[in-house]
């Protein structure tokens, strides 16, 4: 095609997707261009809503159009259970499975001392703070009266979430909280040959 | 997540993008929305910048921003030359290649009988008369005053482009008009071990 400025800020800005270098973006452009234009402005105006419409749960942290998520709003749901999930992402994972009831924290990334992310970075101190309130004397509450009973770690089973899992599993126990980890384990569905050593070795400890 | 209708249209919206499905869409928006709302924005403004200026040139059908694009306006052309490909992206890989220096003419597809596709939805009309113009008489130009001197097929070596080609190629021999068409060979950098046995036998056959 012949130089266009604009056909070029549409590729650059495309780039811009996770998972899309410039061969991409160059495909979706010229499609959107030759093809679809309707799709082209209806993507344009979700991208616009979106951002203009959606902010972090204030109690949670995920993503939601209102102040407070429709998860932690709900009267269905079992408070007594908090999840910790590194991302909104991973809490649509564990949304999508139907197989928990209980409501969600969502961390603000993951510790990486290499990358100079501490436990005041991702939030930690407010997820202490929500699963052992303080009275008005300022003294923490005690087990009887809290609302958290279980806090179950769901961080990734990487280097980095696996730190981060420890890291709170450790302060949160010297609360007197009970601390559980998703159990590591076989894939549903793989068959033993095809499973990694490590996977294996977690299975045959924590088996039941 | 909680669900957001905001968040569930930008994934809809996204997954019209080529080559992105439901898993792709939603990790686009969750990394948009929790990473980086800026690009989410700018990518906004791309689309509708690049819909509310980008149109097909009223000589070759490409891309542009204006009303004749960059390569037909251009006076450091061989206009003697007319490469016929069958889509902007198709023109902007000749383009890049920097082999070539005439004009171009692109189809608006390519014949597809199977899906109703025929010689004047991709606007074979319009190539003839561009190559064989008439006189005020009405009558086509002879051969030799005419601005078009060669006619390059350059559509897809794909059984619709090679169909098309065809077409175009006999449609304008009938007519007097020199007709090429791109080389079929062996790409470079490949080993004949790997390379398919139909391209093996026409490198054979146009062997030079």
């Amino acid at each position: 095609m012949s130089s266009s400025n604009a056909l070029d800020g549409l590729t650059q800005a495309l780039r811009k997707l996770p998972g899309v270098g410039a061969k991409s973006a160059a495909r979706m452009a010229f499609h959107l261009l030759q093809h679809d234009r309707p799709a082209a402005l209806q993507i344009a105006s979700a991208l616009e809503h979106a951002v203009g419409s959606i902010r972090h749960c204030a109690m949670c942290n995920t993503l939601s159009e209102m102040e407070i998520c429709n998860v932690c709003s709900s009267g269905q749901r079992d408070r007594s259970k908090l999840c910790v999930v590194e991302t909104p992402a991973d809490q649509h994972a564990m949304e999508r499975t139907r197989a928990y009831k209980g409501l969600y924290f969502v961390l603000m990334g993951k510790l990486s001392p290499l990358d100079g992310i501490g436990p005041r970075d991702i939030g930690l101190q407010k997820l202490f703070d929500r699963v052992v309130p303080r009275d008005e004397q300022g003294e923490p509450l005690s087990e009887d009266s809290r609302e958290v009973q279980e806090v179950i770690l769901a961080t990734n089973f990487t280097a980095e979430g696996e730190a981060t899992a420890h890291v709170i599993g450790q302060a949160l126990k010297s609360r007197g909280v009970q601390v559980t980890r998703l159990a590591r384990g076989v894939p549903v569905g793989s068959e033993l040959e095809y499973v990694d050593l490590g996977t294996i070795a977690h299975a045959l400890v924590d088996r039941r």
